[in-house]
């Protein structure tokens, strides 16, 4: 396809969206919860169709040489095709945030003035090889009132093409309104940057991928945009931290699983505790295989290799840790607000004073105290079910659940009350 | 300068904001008011200084042949300088909300979340004209902690640099971090390109002005923008709407003030009572000197000059309204939706399921039943202050106060609560 074809094509996806998010706007809940356990039936149903679609992509992904870790997030089992029915089947189950009076108030003329939680309207969620985001970002932005133009890599394009479909065919027989739920159908690179000039059309965009996606959404984009970026997080060892409180979190945070944004991926240790803390820390860690990159005075009490620059400021996703010792609680906030990701933060401390200090002083979306950054995460929280972790400020920042899929209007009522 | 030099001048500016903006965050709400009264109290002292700066404005804007609205809304006196100092006091005297805890609970496990409002950062201010908006929005956003960097018009400059600078001398002597408050001290177009490259640094602009500037912003920005745009407003005079109240509500919303964003722009008329309710609305308008622009079936019933497809998509900020008939309330919601801003709405009937109907069915900022749309405004919302009204549904929509000004993160105390 010419670039002008892809563009008109997207330009249609667009305008169908509009038209559709009147409509779901619509919609009681009671009517999206019977769509959404429909889709889940027609789901499981397909599950043939789906997985003859996904080794489509398999044998494509091994011919292309994908690395083993990308063919392992791409491939689906009839237990995970089953599991993504299960999810809407959850996603179904949680309250309804649209419709909700956030706050009510009157004026002294008499106004009487509610804000009221409504849908943002339409949603393009640009994301990478996990077949199973399709079901995930488009029920949950379903369940808000939001229509979705999917955009998904083209290394997992016949998955995704037969997940919407069952998407789209068992909602529709329950009443889901036309093009709720569309997929960008072919895989042309463009189809990105033409998402991005949609703003007539696409009141948000969510990209979830590498740095290469996010750089080209964040110049290339009109309307607005939330990140789903890197997550370089930091757990800080205080001088009043208990020993076995700071083996225990930074084990958890580092190695309970690495390839994901909340893993720890820098130690700071403070001075006073780093000789009598450091080493068995150290140890913990090892026995898990990770490798240690240090300070020079982290290198002159245990072993670890030379830490450059650069490390404090990398997203390992992988069994590697860099450490620093600082010599204040002042100078690890610092540190963090200046290489950190502004993704989660931990402080371990029996010092509530501390802890408050630094909890107020990091400019991060979460600031733990005596938890694990492994525990940033919209179930965790109680959300019910996420969307992923912003890394933005404005509008959603951290855990995005359904609330944060949501706007608001003010409506206000009256007898007659003028300016003049 | 050339485009180099000023990029490399907005990058310093930047910089420093986001340095400032760290010190900004740690201040108590008692040392802000504090020095929100010491930028009062110098800004009052410096009336003959600032009056001076002014004059320079008008002498060059004249020279340049402004039209006479521009230069009555660049034209400062004692009374307005007192103002400006007076509506400083004014934000000193309102509640801040950093600090806030939003929402609290409790996990399964232990964990005890906080939902804690915290200033956004770094914003950028890019408006025009009127100098008060110096003052305006700098303390707005150092009320909730937030940097600015101020970029208005080139015909204000004398008289911005001259507020900017008593806020700056009156604050710092009282404790303002240094870089809180900066104007871009000079006039080079360029200057708002290189503003919107800085995502590093700056975390919002807010674009305050008309077409030209709102495009090249939105087109050109790598970080969030709150875009506060055109305001096609419309009235809709349902079928069970009391006469009096239409006749009252449509003059205000017209013609209380006509240069602002909340005035009606389009009267929507139910067929039913179009004979009996256009030709009493028309003629209290045309006292007041409205000029009328109708659709077919409007000018089968009143005078007016034929309405073009574009009327319905123009804001006039003038003296002049298009009216249109339509057969159903549905039919205003849809003309409403396709057509409007997505600002203002207004539904005059005594059938309360109409207006709830009308008030769901709106995709706008504010949506009202029998009240004037020119009471779509933070002071009369009871925020107390605004720093405007987004056009856009993410992070602010409509009236835009204080809260509208922060971020929030997420606090998280426990008792090494781990993922494994």
């Amino acid at each position: 396809m010419t670039d002008a074809e892809v563009f008109s094509a997207v330009e249609t996806l667009a305008r169908n969206a509009r038209a559709a998010a009147h409509r779901l706007s619509q919609l009681s809940t009671e009517q999206k919860n019977a769509i959404l356990l429909a889709m889940a039936k027609e789901l499981r149903a397909r599950t043939p169709e789906i997985l003859a679609a996904n080794a489509l992509d398999l044998e494509a992904g091994e011919a292309k040489g994908l690395s083993k870790p990308m063919l392992e997030r791409l491939k689906l089992d009839a237990k995970k095709v089953d599991a993504i029915a299960g999810g809407i089947e959850q996603v179904a189950a949680l309250p309804d945030p649209v419709g909700q009076v956030m706050e009510e108030w009157t004026r002294p003329n008499g106004m009487r003035l509610q804000q009221v939680r409504v849908p943002i309207g339409t949603i393009g969620i640009i994301f990478e090889s996990r077949p199973n985001v399709t079901s995930d970002a488009a029920v949950l932005c379903f369940k808000t009132g939001n229509a979705t133009i999917l955009r998904g890599g083209s290394e997992a394009i016949h998955s995704n093409r037969a997940i919407a479909a069952a998407l789209q065919t068992g909602g529709e027989a329950a009443g889901l309104p036309e093009h709720s739920i569309q997929l960008v159908p072919f895989t042309d690179r463009s189809s990105v940057s033409a998402l991005c000039q949609m703003d007539k059309w696409l009141d948000l965009i969510i990209p979830r991928g590498g740095k290469g996606l996010i750089e080209t959404v964040v110049s290339q984009a009109r309307m607005p945009v939330i990140k789903h970026y890197d997550g370089i997080c930091h757990l800080f060892v205080d001088k009043a931290a208990d020993l076995d409180m700071a083996i225990k979190l930074t084990v958890d945070s580092k190695t309970q699983k690495t390839g994901v944004c909340n893993a720890l991926e820098t130690l700071l240790v403070h001075a006073a505790v780093a000789e009598s803390h450091l080493p068995a820390i150290a140890a913990a860690l090892r026995e898990k295989g990770v490798e240690l990159r240090g300070c020079e005075r982290t290198r002159a009490i245990i072993d670890a290799v030379p830490a450059t620059e650069e490390d404090w400021e990398t997203e390992y996703l992988d069994l590697i840790l860099s450490v620093k010792i600082v010599d204040s609680l002042e100078e690890a906030v610092e540190h963090i607000n200046a290489h950190g990701s502004h993704h989660t933060e931990c402080i371990v401390t029996a010092d509530d004073a501390a802890a408050n200090a630094f909890l107020s002083g990091c400019d991060s979306a979460c600031v733990f105290h005596n938890v694990s950054t492994r525990l940033a995460d919209g179930e965790e929280f109680g959300f019910g079910a996420e969307i992923g972790i912003s890394t933005d400020k404005l509008h959603a920042r951290g855990p995005m659940g359904l609330r944060e899929l949501t706007s608001y209007q003010y409506r206000v009522r009256g007898e007659g009350q003028t300016k003049g």
